[in-house]
């Protein structure tokens, strides 16, 4: 048996301590208050985001932000709001960051909501004001959302021989593939000061679309017999799950392989684990996984497989995603191209549970082997 | 430290072994066999669903099937297809309890979609097909879906101080509130012949809407410090959770407490899980929790905890179904019908999570052993 230990040396993270990334946050503005005192106009300057400043870097193989700057001054009636929930976001999570506290990003935004004494005016009318400000403040202090303090809703599982500790729960230690067949949930926030991946004889991480399929691979004891590690995702993966793949990949050494349904979002959902979102193209070095494979599903595996009786009609949703991604530089590959242009002709989808139609143990006893060990994948 | 150990004898499940299930599958096929024999029409015979069918069991506190039955014949045009595919489903499942496989329902579908040889039909043309033949079998045989090795998607979490054994996964021992922050990721099934409950030492168990609210709480140390066992739902509780809350009140005495947003969805959550649901009035019996108590949120809360800040409106779909649960017999008590009057005449809603408006910890430090100390539930 090959034990990995994880490797100290290959964590891929935003190396600041919470104190330093406090230190920045107050530093920021005190910069404010001394322009106040100066009698100039206060400036908070950020990236800006969006399709427009979002590129693809081929090289490092995911999505990046650019380097276009947004600037918002206090004494732009425009900007004076956003300027005043800014430094209540700023002021909050130096709090949480002097006190260890976390928090989701819906329960800074109730924190932090109030009416104005003597006026009618809110500081925050919904969470879609708060949350840009987060993303301005990452952006500003030039960190992650995890180092703030923040997060959003747990979603995602995992499952298989790894030994992992919580330093921050009575440092407990425990292996994933000693909890039945349910699994460790994964939290929201896996930042390596905090949980901390000790080994694993796995040899690879598979990392499923749906958590019935995950379900289906540990009944038929796939991650024994195969040696891997399972993570479900539960649809498009949570950033807490992105943070997991990207970490076992890069300090564990482990290949990624990617098990989605064979239609455009379960492309997708296998895109942004590789290169990244748009929305989050700041974030790529520390989620993104550029040498991720796929799998599986794709719409060759219906002839293949003989799974004419179970495809499914593509729906209009589906259609338009398709063509979206025929026009991502990083879908541009011959391999991907005749995918969806065969999902665009065909209009058809092939779920991953649709392989039940041979045998039930069919995609843990041949779908999957084979495909791992001839190498057909999916760049 | 009190420690509960599980009671065996509080089992409350179909006690029928896989075999004895099998077997009453068999016994119904060969009668129709039979009935073929004899040249007669065969005929399936189960439970009507549907409201028309649903009893309140105010008794029992919990939604109940009639007693109106149907019989499906062959020979009659309306009913044959569905008489073939209750025939393939009976078989497929004897398959699985004869060999221990269990099957989500989207793969029993699958397994079974084919187009019948010589002919352009299909035996199912889509999951709606096939999902209700599986309740119509669970009617028939008298059991619940679970027995049949069946199952739904898994969602929900578990964290706490207990005790559970995994037997069908190397007998697997593991403590939920030795897993870090993350917890236990319920299963879809949870049958005690699988998974034992065998000890805890926890006073009482919170059952919580949102697993945000879920990892405050353990974020707080809130179980270990009130003693208490967390089961976060994820929304509309899953079966498996259902059937996990209702066997950790009856094996191990404890009571149930629900934690939901303060609107109609969430109500309705705490309603599935003490009264069960009307689609599932025939296994009340195995999952709900007549005892169950509501802690929170109600429109009440506003007021006396000062929220008047973090209210939401409440939307057309919340409304609606504020209507319709006035009418049901189980909300029909005056502190239902109170919260229900309030929500239509000032058409706010409150989350759990606007609680952080107090203080993040509020919850843990005032709301939540306040109201529990004080007894101070709904019914």
């Amino acid at each position: 048996m090959t034990v990995k230990k994880a490797s100290e040396a290959k964590i891929r993270t935003e190396k600041s301590s919470p104190k330093e990334i406090a230190a920045r946050i107050k530093s920021s503005s005190e910069d404010i208050i001394k322009e106040i005192n100066k009698q100039e106009d206060p400036s908070f300057t950020t990236m800006q985001r969006g399709k427009s400043n979002v590129v693809w870097d081929e090289k490092k193989g995911y999505l990046s932000l650019g380097e276009k700057q947004i600037t918002r001054n206090f004494l732009n009636i425009a900007h004076a709001k956003r300027f005043m929930q800014t430094t209540m976001i700023m002021s909050k999570t130096f709090d949480y960051l002097s006190h260890n506290k976390t928090a989701s990003i819906r329960e800074i935004y109730y924190e932090l909501k109030h009416t104005i004494e003597g006026t009618k005016e809110n500081t925050f009318e919904g969470q879609d004001e708060s949350d840009p400000i987060i993303v301005d403040l990452e952006h500003s202090v030039n960190t992650i959302r995890e180092k703030l303090n923040l997060h959003a809703n747990p979603k995602g599982t995992l499952y298989g021989n790894i030994t992992l500790r919580d330093k921050m729960h009575h440092n407990d230690k425990f292996n994933a593939s000693k909890l039945g067949r349910g699994g460790w949930s994964i939290m929201s926030r896996i930042e390596p000061e905090e949980i901390e991946l000790i080994e694993t004889d796995a040899e690879y991480c598979l990392v499923v679309e749906t958590e019935a399929m995950f379900e289906r691979l540990i009944e038929e004891g796939f991650p024994k017999d195969n040696k891997c590690l399972l993570i479900g995702t539960g649809g498009q993966a949570a950033r807490g799950t992105r943070r997991l793949v990207h970490r076992v990949h890069n300090e564990l050494d482990l290949p990624i392989y990617v098990f989605t349904d064979g239609d455009p979002y379960g492309w997708y959902i296998y895109s942004v684990i590789k290169q990244g979102s748009m929305a989050l193209a700041a974030h790529s070095e520390f989620m993104s996984v550029p040498k991720a494979q796929y799998v599986g599903m794709t719409l060759d595996d219906v002839k293949t497989y003989g799974l004419q009786n179970v495809t499914e009609q593509m729906k209009e949703g589906d259609i338009k995603r398709a063509k979206e991604m025929m026009e991502y530089p990083w879908f541009k590959n011959k391999a991907w191209q005749a995918q969806l242009q065969k999902a665009l002709t065909e209009k058809i989808r092939i779920e991953q549970q649709a392989l039940a139609n041979k045998r039930l143990d069919f995609v843990a006893t041949h779908y999957l082997p084979e495909k791992i060990g001839n190498k057909d994948f999916l760049p």
